[in-house]
C-alpha cells in the first residue's frame, strides 16, 4: 500500500487538473477506477467550485455510493447538500442505502426533508420514514431494509434465480432469509451451502432454524455482542411479532464497536477525543468546560481544608500528606470506575444483582485500602519516627480508599440505573469528588490522633 | 432472544443430564443443534469429567469447530489440551483453521508441540509452522491460508467449480482472489459478480485490480484501520514480492479493535479491564500494583512538601490551595495524555512533526493554563480577600497546567518514539507525576510572594 499512499497527493492533483481542464471522460475513467472510499475522500477534498463541476460529471447513482460511504457522524453534510440541486439530490436519495439516507435525512431540518421527500420514489421514501422511527442506538437504527429473502417452499435453483435478480441492490447476498407468507422470519441459508447444493433441493430441507436475530428496539451494543460472540457478517431484525423488518450489516457494527469505545475512552478522561486534528484554540475550548466545572468543585475541596485550619497551624506536618491521601485515593476511584463502566457496557445475563456488586467492591476497597493504609503506616512511622502520625495516616488512607473505590464503582452503576450514560462519570470527576471526602476523612481522622503528635 | 437466555441454564443441566446418564443419540442431537458460539461456551462451563465423556461422544472434527471459536486470549489452553490425548489432540488441530491452530500451538512448549506435529498431517504441520514464524500483532499472525484463489484465464462457470469445490474448508467464499502462475496477487472478484455473470465470461474480464491489500508484516491497527475505512469482509495478505500468503477476515478483526480498545482503555484507569468476574482479593491483587508504585511516586511529592515546611508553618493559607493545584493539573494531564495516545493509535500519514506536535500542545497548555488561572485568581482573591495570594496561587495553576499538558502529551510520544507501548503511561501515573511538579511549582512561586500576603 505504501507505493499508492506516497503518490495518493499526486492522484488527487491529477484529478483536480482534469476536472478543471474538463476533460470529462479522463476524469471519469481515473476517478471511478478508485475504490469506493477514496473517491468518498477526494469528493470531500475537492473545493466547492470542483464539486459543482463533479455534479456535472458524475450521475446521481455514482454520488449515491459516494454518499453511503461517507461516515456522517464525523462530517457535517449541510454545506454539501446546500450547494446540488434538489432533482439531483433526490436522485441520490432515491439509490442510497435506506439506511445511510435516513441517517442524514435525519439531520435535515422538516421543510427541506419534504421538499426532499416529493421528488423521490413512494417506495424509497415510505422506507426511508420507517426507519427514522426507530431510536438512535437501537438496532432499527443500524438496519438496512436491503435483505435476500426467499420462501421455504422454494427449491435451490429458483432462490438462487432470486438472489441474482437482487444481488446487485442487496446490501449483502451471502446470508439468504427465509420468510414464511406474514414476512415472518423462519430461519437462514448462507449463500455457502445454497451453493454447494443441488438445485432441486427444497430451502425447507437446508434452512437453519436456530437463528440469532434482534428485536428492533435492542440496543446497539447488544447487537455489537452478537456479532463479537457469533462472528456473524449480518444479523437479521425482527419486530415483537417476528416479522422479518432489515438486517444489520458488520461493517455498520465495526463502526459502532468503533464508537463506543471512543466514548467510554473520552469519557474516562474527560475530554472528547474525536476530532484530533483541532488548533490550540479550539482543543482548549474542548478541555476547559470540564476543567473549571472541576476547578470550582476542586474549591469545595480548598474550602473544606479551610475550615480546618487550625489543625494545619497546630501541624503543618499534616500538609504533607494530603496531597498522597488525595491522590491515591483518587488512583483507586480511578480503577473501580473503569471496572464498573467496563462491567456496565458488556452487561450481559451474568451480570450480578445490585446488592452483591456493592458487597463484592466494598470487600475490593477493604482489601486495597487495608494493603495501602499498612504500608503507608509503615513509611510514615519510619520517615517521621512518629507511630502516631503513621497510624494517623495510615487510617486515613484506609477510609479514603474504601470510599474512592466505592464511590467509583457506585456511581456509574447508579447513573446507569437511573437511564444515565454512566461514562459521563468521568475519572477527574471521580478524582475531585474523592478529593473532597478524602479530605474530610483525613482531617477528622488527624484531628483525633493530634494530640499524640504535637 | 431474551426467552432464550432466560432458559439457556435449563438448557445446559439439561445437556449435563443427557451427558451423565450415556444418552449418546440425545445428547449429540441438542448439542450440536446450537450455534456453535453457544456450543463452545457450554464446553468450557461443563466439569472435567463432563468433558472427558464428550471426547467420546464428538468427533474431533467436531471438536475442532469448537475450538475454532474458543477466544484463547481469554481462556487458558493448558488444563484442556492436558485432558485430551494425542491422537484425538492432533486430529482436532488438523481440522482447524491454521490460524488458530497455529495461535493455540505458540502456546504450548516445544517438546509437547513436536510431539502433536508427529501425528498430524505434513501439510497442515507447514501452514501452521509458517503462519508461527510472524510476529505477533501483524497482519502474518492474523491470517489464515484457507482462502479460494483461481487464475486468470478460467472462465466464471469454471471459477464456480472450484470455489463450490473447496467452499467447505475455505475461511471466505466471498472473495476469489485471482493469482498467476508464479502465485502472485492481480485482482480480487466478488462471488456477487461471478453469480450475476455469464459462464462462459473470462475472469480476467471481471477482475478488479485495484485490490486492497497489505503486507505480510503490516502492524495490526492498520489492518483495522482498512477493514474500518473500505468495509471490507475480507483483506487479502501477501509477501514483500506480490506473493499471495493468506486474508485476514472480519472476525478476527472485530477483535482486534475490541482488544485495542480495551487495551487503551485500561492503561488510562492504571488497571487491567480483560477480567470483570474475580473475587474480591483478586481484583485488589490486580490495582494493587499500581497503586502501590504510585504511592510511592506520591511519597515524592510528600517530601517535596516537607521541604517546603517553613512556608506552610509561615502561611497555613497556602495548604488549602495544594490539592486544588495538584487536581487541576492533574485533570489537564489527563485531557492530554488522553488525546495524545488517541492520537497515536490512529497513527497515519497525516501525523505532523515531532516539532510542530510539541508546539500545538505547549499552545492549548498555554491557553488552558491561562483561563484557569484567571479564574483561580479572581476566586481567590475575592474569597480571601487577598489579591496577592490569588496572583500566586493563579500564577502557579497556570505553570502547573502547562507543564502538565506538556508532560501528558510528550511522555506518551516520546515512548512510542523509543519503541514502548505508550498506554503505559496511564491517567493515574500522569497525575502522580503531575503532582510533584505542581507542588514544586505552586511553593517556589508562593515563595516569592509570600512576603506580601503574611
Amino acid at each position: 500500500m505504501s507505493d499508492e499512499i506516497e503518490t495518493s497527493q499526486e492522484v488527487f492533483e491529477h484529478l483536480q487538473h482534469l476536472l478543471r481542464t474538463n476533460e470529462i471522460a479522463a476524469f471519469r475513467e481515473e476517478f471511478l477506477d478508485h475504490h469506493i472510499y477514496d473517491q468518498s475522500q477526494f469528493y470531500l477534498d475537492f473545493s466547492d467550485d470542483e464539486r459543482l463541476e463533479l455534479y456535472n460529471v458524475l450521475s446521481p447513482d455514482e454520488l449515491s455510493e459516494i454518499f453511503d460511504s461517507i461516515d456522517f457522524d464525523e462530517v457535517n453534510i449541510e454545506p454539501y447538500l446546500r450547494e446540488i440541486s434538489p432533482e439531483y439530490l433526490s436522485a441520490i436519495f432515491d439509490q442510497m442505502s435506506s439506511d445511510n439516507a435516513a441517517d442524514i435525512l435525519m439531520t435535515v431540518n422538516k421543510r427541506e426533508r419534504r421538499a426532499i421527500f416529493t421528488l423521490m420514489s413512494p417506495e424509497k421514501v415510505t422506507e426511508i420514514r420507517n426507519l427514522m422511527h426507530y431510536d438512535e442506538e437501537t438496532a432499527g437504527s443500524l438496519m438496512t431494509t436491503e435483505f435476500v429473502a426467499v420462501v421455504a417452499n422454494q427449491t435451490v435453483k429458483s432462490a438462487m434465480t432470486v438472489i441474482k435478480s437482487i444481488a446487485e441492490d442487496a446490501e449483502t447476498i451471502y446470508y439468504v432469509y427465509v420468510l414464511d407468507t406474514q414476512k415472518q422470519l423462519l430461519g437462514v441459508i448462507s449463500l455457502r451451502s445454497l451453493l454447494i447444493s443441488h438445485d432441486d433441493v427444497l430451502i425447507s430441507d437446508l434452512v437453519n432454524e436456530h437463528i440469532i436475530k434482534v428485536d428492533v428496539s435492542e440496543p446497539q451494543e447488544r447487537v455489537a455482542k452478537y456479532f463479537r460472540d457469533y462472528d456473524l457478517l449480518a444479523l437479521p431484525v425482527v419486530s415483537h411479532d417476528n416479522i422479518m423488518l432489515g438486517i444489520v450489516t458488520v461493517d455498520d457494527i465495526i463502526d459502532v464497536i468503533d464508537d463506543e469505545a471512543q466514548s467510554d475512552y473520552s469519557g474516562l478522561a474527560g475530554v472528547n477525543t474525536d476530532n484530533l486534528n483541532q488548533n490550540p484554540v479550539q482543543a482548549a475550548g474542548k478541555r476547559l468546560p470540564w476543567l473549571i466545572a472541576l476547578l470550582f468543585l476542586g474549591m469545595g475541596t480548598a474550602s473544606l481544608i479551610d475550615h480546618f485550619d487550625s489543625l494545619v497551624s497546630q501541624a503543618s506536618v499534616l500538609a504533607i500528606f494530603i496531597s498522597l491521601i488525595t491522590g491515591t485515593a483518587g488512583n483507586a476511584g480511578t480503577q473501580s470506575l473503569a471496572v464498573s463502566i467496563r462491567r456496565i457496557s458488556v452487561n450481559d445475563e451474568e451480570n450480578k444483582s445490585f446488592i452483591s456488586l456493592i458487597l463484592r467492591e466494598i470487600a475490593t476497597g477493604l482489601v486495597t485500602g487495608a494493603v495501602t493504609g499498612v504500608t503507608i503506616f509503615a513509611v510514615v512511622s519510619i520517615w517521621k519516627g512518629n507511630i502516631m502520625l503513621g497510624l494517623a495516616v495510615g487510617v486515613a488512607m484506609f477510609c479514603a480508599i474504601t470510599v474512592a473505590n466505592l464511590a467509583g464503582s457506585l456511581i456509574p452503576v447508579g447513573m446507569d440505573r437511573l437511564g444515565f450514560d454512566p461514562a459521563v462519570a468521568s475519572g477527574p470527576f471521580i478524582s475531585t469528588m474523592s478529593d473532597l471526602t478524602s479530605v474530610f476523612i483525613y482531617f477528622s481522622i488527624a484531628g483525633m490522633f493530634i494530640r499524640f503528635f504535637t
